[in-house]
């Protein structure tokens, strides 16, 4: 009649998260920047563009020398030459007057605006006919209209996109300031588990979770680093967290599930220096036995041992820390987005307590219907047939077919 | 007056897709299939579990021992010993028999259930008290249950999530059959481009598209390999070309944006050996100058040089030809989720044209708002506030202010 702990409500384990360091910086070449989270603000050095350019291949012009022209009263303006790309034009455009100009060209002296190739035809060498009028600035980017001098363009904490890089590209920051990846180191436990190179015996099953970890610490932007396995023996187990503590940023350790492997990651823990239980158990489901401690001003997790727990816990749980630890501001970043569907069946769900249910979306002609992929926690082929999760919040009883449900997807590319 | 062409609506741009040939296969450890395409099918070669397993603590017992047990009339059973974790139990538990079990152990044999801890007491060293009853295989993982002997688990074209890496550990495979990463040759082009080191003069700018697309290649999950900048010259462009076709499974030409720069990309695709042109223009905006070709049986792409046209050309016409080469079976894998939300203004759309319109997602009290990011496709900062895209199909004239709009969130971790 032991194993009775006091359960930590969801949002009671977020508010730990402030209380743990965020790691280091480093600079990276822009090349290997995407994807990363940025550790300082950047502000723009330069105008770009730093000149007027064409959005269109046609000509340059004054626009009031085309205001009123048409197919049946076009204008007729002296052509004076042609913009080279990439070079300061070596003619002016004034009144009357117009220059042959590519996409991407600088624009004339005097001209402010570019009439479309299709608009316009040259009747000789020396004259343009423009059937149509084009407001000033038309089918022009003005300098400094994408981003303007001393501005502060990006901002740390801002995990870096595709057009992040390109800004940088833009800005000529051939190396850029970011967070280091945290490392995560992964130890599993318990004494039914045997390393995936054997045949499993009887009473013994393949150590899944480390490798399942070890992917979702990957995709959350961090580096995994295996400790190994270690059996259900306090000396051998503590030496391990010890050595995995003072190499990494976050210890996870997983793998048994049995009360007395809970038992003993708890003595373990309590045999570390400087450390302290701050979580022990957590009103979810599934997850519950969850262990979360300080341990040298580290996390240190205990994570069930039954796998679509320990996967479903790392991703709601231990993955806001994790991004916590990497530099991460969440005002900085879009969350990760939910999807609308339909619940297809009626779903209990005990209140006071947080449930992730594991769905399955299926395109229906009355749109996304989500199907739960109902399973024993332990299972792994519930894990394989949901595309994400629904959370039923600790106040609801339970959910009706048909009831509006945001479907957190599961990462991936 | 030249430059028309015949722009290929984007539905026919993706039924060439199937012309292209898909990368070769490789094997990996176990440690770095996340993320790949599995090559092969996989298919069981052990049942799991291999033997029935509690998926709790508490004690194994004959269900029909503990029918009608209640508080006020407990069942008495008697302690046969426990079970010791990743062992045979040396002790079989028969009717009106009980065994000391945790999460995970095996079932000894004669048991078919387990009774939680909290709903049992004992007594003494030889006597459980029961004050619940349990159905037969109550918490109780059966031998096969999640993953039976001989079975089709997983399918060649799946892209590999962490759970699959759980599946593919549970099975013990040390090496994965993936398809290889495609290489994509990267060539900027236009005389305007100057490389991001350089302070770009008058008239120029820095070379931002490669390092967009170099890290949207990266997040579609294949190799960006970069071949250098070419000025708009026939010759050194059309060396590129082949090096970087005959080291790469796909080429991009990108930067200059010029009709110039556009003609010469033609030129040069025409020069290639066995090259053909498929598309020359598509029915989008932005993006409508794109141009496909066949080279050497490699799809060849000349992209739009506008920064924000080459990132939505990527994403929505490249992305998929990528993942065909790279092996991905559409069927086998979730499409990227859309978000539902509210138009915040009326949006017009010519029609005949496919428009992507780069949008910011606001939390309002109302739901989700997409706020279009409107502004030229030769400028950043749209692609920077923006969380992802909205498409407005051909035959839609416009939307009005309040339309419920499906987004595409732009790629991330």
């Amino acid at each position: 009649m032991k194993d009775f702990f006091t359960v930590t409500p969801l949002h009671a384990v977020f508010e730990k998260i402030g209380g743990f360091p965020v790691v280091g910086g480093e600079t990276v070449p822009l090349w290997e920047a995407n994807n990363r989270i940025l550790a300082e603000d950047i502000v723009s050095d330069m105008d770009i563009p730093g000149f007027a350019r064409s959005t269109v291949d046609g000509y340059a012009v004054c626009a009031s020398s085309t205001f009123g022209a048409s197919e049946t009263n076009p204008a007729y303006l002296t052509l004076k030459g042609a913009v080279a790309m990439g070079k300061t034009p070596d003619f002016s455009v004034f009144a009357g007057e117009a220059g042959r100009i590519s996409t991407g060209g600088m624009l004339p002296p005097g001209s402010d605006s570019v009439v479309m190739l299709e608009h316009a035809n040259e009747i000789d060498d020396a004259t343009l006919e423009v059937y149509k009028s084009v407001p000033p600035m038309g089918n022009v980017i003005a300098e400094a209209e994408d981003i303007p001098k001393n501005q502060t363009v990006l901002f740390a904490g801002t995990r870096i996109r595709p057009q992040e890089v390109g800004l940088l590209a833009a800005l000529g920051k051939e190396r850029v300031p970011v967070f280091k990846k945290p490392v995560i180191g992964l130890i599993s436990t318990g004494d039914e588990i045997v390393d995936i190179q054997s045949r499993p015996g009887p009473g013994q099953i393949r150590d899944i979770n480390t490798y399942t970890l070890y992917s979702q610490i990957q995709n959350a932007g961090a580096i995994p680093k295996i400790f190994g396995r270690a059996a259900d023996d306090r000396e051998p187990l503590l030496e391990k967290c010890k050595t995995a503590l003072s190499a990494s940023d976050m210890v996870i350790v997983s793998g048994g599930s049995s009360v007395g492997t809970r038992d003993l990651t708890l003595e373990v823990i309590a045999a570390l220096p400087n450390s302290e239980i701050l979580i022990h158990g957590i009103s979810i489901s599934p997850g519950k036995p969850t262990i979360l401690a300080r341990a040298d001003s580290k996390p240190f997790w205990g994570l069930p041992g039954h796998v679509a727990s320990a996967m479903v816990v790392f991703d709601r749980v231990v993955r806001p820390f994790i991004a916590h630890a990497a530099g991460m501001d969440p005002s900085r970043n879009p969350r990760r987005p939910r999807i609308s569907a339909r619940l297809s069946r009626n779903l209990a769900s005990a209140q006071g307590r947080t449930d992730f249910v594991r769905v399955k979306l299926e395109e229906t002609e009355e749109g996304l219907l989500a199907r739960p992929a109902l399973g024993k926690s332990g299972l792994i082929h519930t894990m394989l047939k949901a595309d994400g999760l629904i959370e039923i919040d600790a106040n609801t009883e339970g959910l009706e077919k048909d009831a509006p449900v945001s479907v957190i997807p599961f990462q991936g590319i």
